[in-house]
């Protein structure tokens, strides 16, 4: 049914289901957007000044829109789905600030991450607002089962982060340790952003699972390819910069494949730039042509496409409908967002 | 009833009232305890080792400490009282691994501060995962109207501290703003930790307020204690350095009282130190000498002591018992704690 994705340059001119999904919500959408505007204010100037940087300014809003998507999946009428969403983006968005932080990064979202404009330690304190605002949302939703949920999916992606921090320069690093921090770390919010959606709907267990199972694979699809871009995608696309991972020494998937398969030599080319962590100029470029000559960026999309497939699959349980179908294209479009 | 407090010191071989209260809570403490232990594990190891080196080490649990004795003051029997001391301690960590990175201090509790150790990367990340364990202790409890009050305080804890950073050097900082900075970064978390106690137990609004308004009062007591002690205490007794304020340009009212009464030379002294931040060797010694000359340090300190006659008398609702006069007497030993 999906082909293999690829890394190309293709540009479809027709709308992508990220943006028929946006379409198919915009009206909730543009609610979710007014409450994130609002509980992002403080008579404190320095935080609307910081979080309008970051949140404000756009970014896809993809784990709010799988919230009101999945809440109206599920014939949910009420109006608790627009504060969980607000909240998912606020606990997304808080650990991006202290990303910032933690991986000195360059860009963020193509612009100047807040840490370099306002200071580490605004970053920091802004990112605690913004979480703490998370929970003043949730609470106001007045349901506890959600609140458990996100609030489970917070500890279990700061679990991630740390295990990802204590890995770095790890060449050593196994394939399950990966999967564990990138399940922790991006996967888990994705899964409490589509589950909390039938838990307000007040729907079957099986629906609340089916939902889990498919924002957890859909993250998980995220994120490799997340991985595999960052060697391989172009900065203006991503709006990150290319080589992050490499320069910081963060280990991920491509790289574990492609020391698995490497000879002397180029493990010891892995072991100077990540372990020792002595990296010159041409040595991402180096990287690249490695991880490509050995297949490590195609299997790794090879395995995010497996994890979109059974994303769609997890759906099956819904009748079909709009929401269903489009959201069923999203995992498909996580996959092949190359462009 | 109560002497005015003066820096001094003398030290008592008759017991604290802290530690009185800790004896007469020391089972239900030791249960809290356990808990702090339990739900700081994590199969990440740097997160028990860095959270154990902050919370496991001690402190004086003072927060948990006064939830736990609230909650017997109102009679409470149950055992979410555990859960929500637990929360509250760790809320405050939280904010102290994040504050180490932001303040840059060179001692925590008497002890090297964890980010110096371990790095700012993992206290920023171990604080995130300790408050996100804080929400999933409280989640526990069932009871949404005590996570709102956290999660509120939690709020406004991170407000007040982006309010602080923003002022940072401004010695024209007024005492107004100063006292709504203590009571968001300080007090905010003691009213919610003495609050939260009439709330489990199912008490009257009347005792709620008067519970709120206890810790309202004994934080900011204790915040002006602390920055009077920060020019005035000892570095062995305090288990913190002294001059730290002075040296990060943190304006607190002992400065804001003798900027208020400097002359021009003094004004000078002031504008340079703090609003320059050009530090020389001898200007801390010669800023205690101005602060004690000016009366600001005793003047801070009988500021001190009138929100602990007022954190008294919001008890006084409550029959006389062994906890009622502990949370008392508790009120003024934090004034008088100069040793």
């Amino acid at each position: 049914m999906n082909a293999p994705a690829q890394i190309s340059d293709h540009k479809d001119s027709a709308p992508s289901p990220a943006e028929r999904l946006w379409a198919l919500a915009s009206a909730e959408m543009a609610a979710v957007d007014t409450l994130i505007l609002d509980r992002m204010q403080s008579p404190v100037g320095m935080i609307p000044d910081l979080a309008k940087h970051l949140v404000g300014a756009g970014g896809k809003r993809l784990r709010p829109l799988l919230t009101v998507a999945c809440a109206r999946l599920c014939g949910y009428e009420g109006e608790s789905h627009y504060k969980l969403a607000a909240a998912v983006e606020f606990i997304h968005s808080a650990t991006l600030l202290h990303d910032d932080v933690v991986d000195e990064s360059a860009l963020r979202r193509g612009k100047q991450p807040a840490n370099l404009i306002w200071g580490n330690s605004a970053s920091i304190l802004v990112g605690d607002f913004l979480f703490a605002r998370a929970f003043n949302l949730m609470v106001e939703t007045d349901n506890m089962r959600a609140l458990g949920i996100l609030s489970n999916a917070s500890s279990v992606i700061a679990e991630g982060e740390v295990q990802q921090l204590a890995a770095l320069r790890n060449i050593d690093m196994t394939e399950a340790e990966y999967l564990e921090v990138i399940s922790a770390k991006t996967a888990a919010l994705f899964a409490a952003a589509t589950e909390v959606a039938p838990v307000i709907a007040g729907r079957s267990e099986a629906e609340c699972s089916a939902l889990k199972d498919y924002g957890l694979k859909l993250g998980l699809a995220f994120q490799l390819v997340d991985d595999a871009l960052d060697y391989g995608g172009f900065e203006s696309a991503l709006g990150k910069s290319i080589g992050d991972d490499f320069r910081e020494g963060k280990v991920t998937l491509p790289l574990i494949r492609a020391y698995q398969s490497a000879d002397a030599e180029t493990a010891g080319f892995w072991k100077r730039v990540i372990v020792e962590h002595n990296q010159k100029d041409v040595d991402l470029e180096k990287a690249v042509s490695i991880l490509r000559a050995a297949g490590a960026l195609q299997s790794t999309l090879d395995m995010a496409h497996q994890y979109a497939v059974e994303a769609r699959e997890a759906l099956n349980i819904f009748p079909e409908s709009d929401w269903r179908n489009t959201l069923q294209d999203l995992a498909d479009y996580v996959v092949d967002r190359i462009n």
